[in-house]
């Protein structure tokens, strides 16, 4: 079976607990995270629960155009005023430079892509973390209103440690 | 107390329970999920475990160039080979116009922003996610190596209506 016919399935199932009147569009803590899409990052490795946060998801936690637009929203349609920003140690995209990752997704897919794709490759996980630092903090949008604070998250053991940006 | 500095307590305390060989950088069902960032929806009520699929989210959950790029990054590097992408109702981003976010954030802010902001506001949910799927079924690097469909989660009732494309 699909993998969506199973989540649909589950989905069904976890409806019946689902309550509207215990969740509310604005996050509990006031806290919005900018973090990586990898399947090891979730709320409760993070230490967070549901409706604590906005979650703001991308391949390697980027502070990109449009991860920018969602912390915009998030502070000024619903009240958050603290954002983390939370990289993680074996990210995809640390293993491979910007032309190698390219070159690799060009040559499997056999063709060049519609529009020019920048993967954001790094190699060092705690600079990388201070660049999207930068990046939010030179937003004018966002830099004298929202606390903004970098971590890396170690999957090996679990942990959030700060980077001081 | 700030917080972050309750999330930190919390990931500390959770971490005693973390084994890095539980989780794996691999979606289990080799899916990946492009959705909003809103508090309501999570793994749980989703119909998903942690480990099971990638996580991309963003304002609204839409198919802008980032999600592409994970979502590439996604199937190429990491196996998956279906994409819900999942919208839902009562988004902020459908409570006012292009035009009336920017003018009210821009009042708020008291500054226009260091470069142009486009907030992917919209009206009609369903339509918006048949705008996502057009959008990433044209993508040459995924239209005919990844199953794509689309979803509305009823933030009323905790379940997700399929949309077709």
């Amino acid at each position: 079976m699909p993998a969506i016919n199973r989540v649909l399935e589950a989905n069904l199932h976890n409806s019946i607990n689902y309550d509207p009147k215990d969740v509310s569009p604005r996050p509990r803590m006031q806290l919005a995270v900018l973090t990586c899409m990898d399947t090891r990052i979730s709320l409760p490795a993070l230490g967070l629960k549901v409706g604590d946060a906005h979650m703001i998801r991308n391949a390697g936690g980027i502070a990109t155009d449009d991860a920018i637009r969602s912390l915009v929203v998030s502070h000024y349609l619903l009240g958050t005023n603290e954002i983390m920003v939370i990289n993680h140690t074996d990210c995809g995209l640390m293993k491979a430079s910007e032309s190698e990752l390219h070159h690799k997704i060009e040559q499997e897919a056999g063709k060049a892509p519609n529009a020019a794709v920048h993967f954001h490759a790094f190699q060092d996980v705690d600079a990388n973390v201070r660049q999207q630092l930068r990046r939010l903090k030179s937003h004018n949008w966002l830099e004298d209103r929202v606390k903004i604070r970098g971590f890396v998250f170690e999957v090996e053991t679990g942990r959030l440690r700060e980077v001081h940006g």
